[in-house]
């Protein structure tokens, strides 16, 4: 090496050649470079992206006059609408931070999440507004602004705050001189989860991060400019995976849905020619099961789905359906989606059940995401890529969260040697994908062998009369553990206990056979997880 | 604002969330996500990326092992062969930083940038061996280290070396566990300007900047995943523009050619299935005039071009063959393009004329650029869209330049009130494109009143016999300055210079036109641009 590094000499950071990373740089970039192009799309409101702009400068102005800058909490519980949209960049625009709230949640929740998170603002869609009314008895914020986003297009729910979004819109001045954060460090957004048990956690996504997942939506989807997003995942889900700012990355139209439901979906990919949306298996599944006269469409469209392994069957159907599957793996510690199934030529070729398992995989990392291993918990030694060993899955990488707000101790568990630990089972396989098996408590031991609750769900699936399953262990004096199904038939569809057990034989060994079958709806929580931990306590009761 | 601000409490960087920005991760990446996709292409030899981050890393290894780290110069003078596109990727990995050489340099300029850059190590293809050898003769760096890129299907050309770059790589470590560097404003390579007078400048880029102007390169250009790009531009010239770290990021093949010639050019299109590439105008001005029967493909391709602003002429001819031209602007100092004419749809409707003379234009902002002005270089102040007004191009954000190595001067010339001042002068249009108009030096003044050049050039370039065009000042007694042509004719075109003279007063004001043409091949700089200081000489000799 050299003595003295002439690199380093005389080549520092200055305003020339130094930004700090921030989507708020898109916002501004496509406005100033395409104002004409539509932004947003909500029933009969459009917006460019010179009025997006200009109502989100309005934002950050009017928050800034009263008061609101670095280091404050802005809190939001809204459906898919333009203010939610809006207040993705005039939040952070003031400095401040957006704080957005699972519309799911009920009240005390909500109130423990404002007063964690030290609200300055409450903007409320008036569709919450009698669950946020009752989470506001519960808290002590007394100099909280509460706004009221005032839908004509929507039919009921009260006011409850003390002027309407667009009286504070009013307040703001559309030529704001807004600024980027001083440091790409800083806190753009909190995202609280939806743990099963005890509080929720805060998770602080910071401006570089969702700057590059923004990004890195777009280069790992392979996303082309200007596309047509249909919002059918709520933005309040880890900021809808960052595609709020994707979109304004890629000057793409954001279509705003106030509730999903197959017809007003189906009509707007028909209305809009949609060309991506994301969205739970249980959306995918709602789509494949509609009526075939509502499924009308005669463009390409591509999905990105995440959350619980989406069964295979339901893969295929949107595939033979015409609609392109993506299939993505993240938590709300990694900015939504940090893996993804990253799809090769070579398997198009293969049949479509042989597809459709190559695409239940997690898969590989993220263009942004630097690390991904499946590892031994304790050693840290990643486990043998056999696509059979368990470990936990491990991730690094400038789209992990910043951490959990106000609970260093959450925190330092998250955080293990330079490692994101996701809590998540899985294992490796040759060719470098992962493929999520179950968080460790959804793994059930009978006679001492370890069965995957999805491998059984995924055989379940597949039987034509499940429209929903969930595997459980079920207490056993003699196994210690055997497997209990949870099962949902689809409309008029029949089958029985035997029938279902009978198929899972066919088509598995048949240790891993559910042993018991119940029928009925399954519970979920608000983010449409299928909450395991009620159906253990019913097989125990069982 | 709060009193403590909740969002700066132990929530800090670390190992699990901070990862320096460098592209050398978009290499790791394809390596593992795509190892048996092809990744280059040269005559018969074909790599995929397995092997080249395999041959990268044996390179990494093999310079660490010699010593060369942190803060050292490597230094490569090569045609576009696949060695010039590993050592963007093993060079750095090794700590060290990619100084690529300009081939068509004399040797006393070849020596000035070894001695500047205080290279280490020099990898030298055979083709400009001869060169090397005298450049070596005037340079004093007894411990530089000299490596053959020996190339079979290079016929000529003397090895000058201690050994080849094959023996370098067996010295290797395929399995070498390389870093990123600990910081993202280190360097990763050193691009010396081809400055018309004086010596050259040693412009330096950092792992950040790379990384964000490689995928920079895929949002604006909205490249697919997996695109099969032509090397026409040089890999010398600002890193071919990041697009080798491009085509990491985005898991395309790169396409090498020795040398670009029309005939080699158009069968690549075929043979590979090229879908993009790059070039300067004189490149597409050759495709352009080449015989039709080689003009044979039948699928889509696109280029990005940018240099001096190509003719509109050109651009419509290109459009007409079935390539798309999008059109982009940049310097060294800007790690290549930073500014692109962004196409509207709305554009499409026009006449191929009208297309031809929006596209001229150099457009909006990169995604990866923060700021883009035009303005009086005095006082700053940015001067009125009105598509007329001239004034200074200033750019500022993350792909500028750390600045020029060992030159504090100069970078603190460049560096002006938080802008890099590019030196070139334009306008800016009322919808927020600028178009370059000139070098200040370029400039005409006849009468008192400013001609551009590139105004009477872009005339001249519609007249059906001219291949190319030069405008400079002739010093005139009377008006001060007056427009002198120098023109080049196409193979069996005639045309006089009352002729041309009459063309130009047909389209632009009369006395913008040239008083003088002179005809003859154009005199061109190492990188093909028109080396219009020698013309002005010419002029003033007349």
């Amino acid at each position: 090496m050299s003595q003295t590094n002439i690199y380093e000499s005389q080549l520092d950071k200055c305003g020339a050649n130094f930004t700090p990373l921030s989507p708020l740089s898109y916002l501004e970039r496509s406005a100033s470079v395409y104002p004409d192009y539509l932004s947003v799309i909500y029933g009969g409101r459009r917006y460019c992206w010179a009025e997006t702009y200009a109502r989100c400068r309005r934002l950050a102005s009017a928050l800034a006059r009263r008061g609101i800058g670095k280091g404050d909490t802005v809190s939001i519980i809204a459906a898919n609408i333009p203010e939610m949209y809006e207040s993705h960049f005039g939040v952070p625009m003031a400095g401040a931070v957006l704080n957005t709230i699972n519309t799911r949640l009920d009240a005390g929740v909500i109130a423990f999440i404002l007063g964690h998170a030290e609200a300055r603002v409450l903007l409320v869609d008036p569709e919450f507004s009698g669950v946020v009314a009752e989470a506001l008895k519960q808290v002590d914020l007394p100099d909280l602004l509460v706004v009221d986003i005032a839908d004509p297009s929507f039919e009921g729910g009260q006011l409850v705050g003390s002027l309407t979004y667009d009286a504070l819109l009013a307040e703001g001045d559309p030529e704001f001189d807004w600024s980027l954060p001083d440091d790409e460090w800083d806190a753009i957004s909190l995202n609280y989860t939806s743990g099963t048990t005890g509080n929720p956690k805060g998770v602080v996504y910071h401006h570089r991060g969702a700057a590059l997942n923004a990004t890195s939506n777009i280069l790992t989807w392979g996303m082309p400019q200007h596309p047509v997003y249909l919002w059918t995942l709520p933005m309040f889900h880890c900021n809808g995976w960052c595609f709020p700012w994707t979109m304004a990355a890629n000057a793409g139209i954001s279509v705003c849905l106030r509730a999903v439901r197959d017809e007003a979906v189906f009509q707007a990919f028909r209305d809009h020619q949609v060309t991506h949306f994301c969205g739970a298996p249980i959306v995918l599944n709602m789509l494949a099961n509609a009526p075939d006269a509502l499924k009308q469409f005669d463009h390409a469209i591509r999905v990105m789905t995440a959350g619980a392994p989406p069964p295979a069957a339901v893969i295929e159907k949107m595939e033979v359906m015409g609609i392109e599957v993506t299939h993505v793996y993240g938590l709300t510690e990694t900015y939504g989606p940090s893996v993804v199934c990253a799809w090769k030529d070579e398997w198009n070729t293969r049949s479509g059940e042989e597809r459709a398992a190559l695409k239940v995989r997690q898969g590989v990392k993220y263009v942004a995401l630097s690390g991904l291993m499946v590892a031994d918990p304790d050693t840290m030694e990643p486990v043998p890529a056999d696509g059979e060993t368990m470990g936990e899955i491990f991730m690094q990488g400038n789209i992990v969260m910043k951490g959990y707000l106000k609970n260093p101790d959450a925190t330092d568990k998250a955080f293990r040697g330079g490692w994101f630990a996701s809590g998540d089972l899985g294992v490796m396989h040759p060719d470098g994908y992962i493929a999520l098996k179950d968080r460790s408590k959804d793994i059930i031991i009978s006679g001492g062998e370890n069965i995957s609750s999805v491998e059984v769900e995924d055989v379940l699936y597949k039987h034509p009369a499940v429209l929903e399953a969930a595997v459980v262990a079920k207490p056993d004096d003699k196994w210690g553990e055997t497997p209990c199904a949870f099962v949902e038939l689809k409309p008029g569809a029949g089958a029985d206990a035997a029938g279902l057990i009978a198929h899972c034989r066919d088509n598995m060994a048949h240790f891993k056979s559910p042993k018991t079958v119940v029928f009925g709806v399954l519970p979920k929580t608000s983010t449409g997880k299928i909450q395991k931990f009620l159906l253990r306590e019913r097989a125990r009761a069982l």
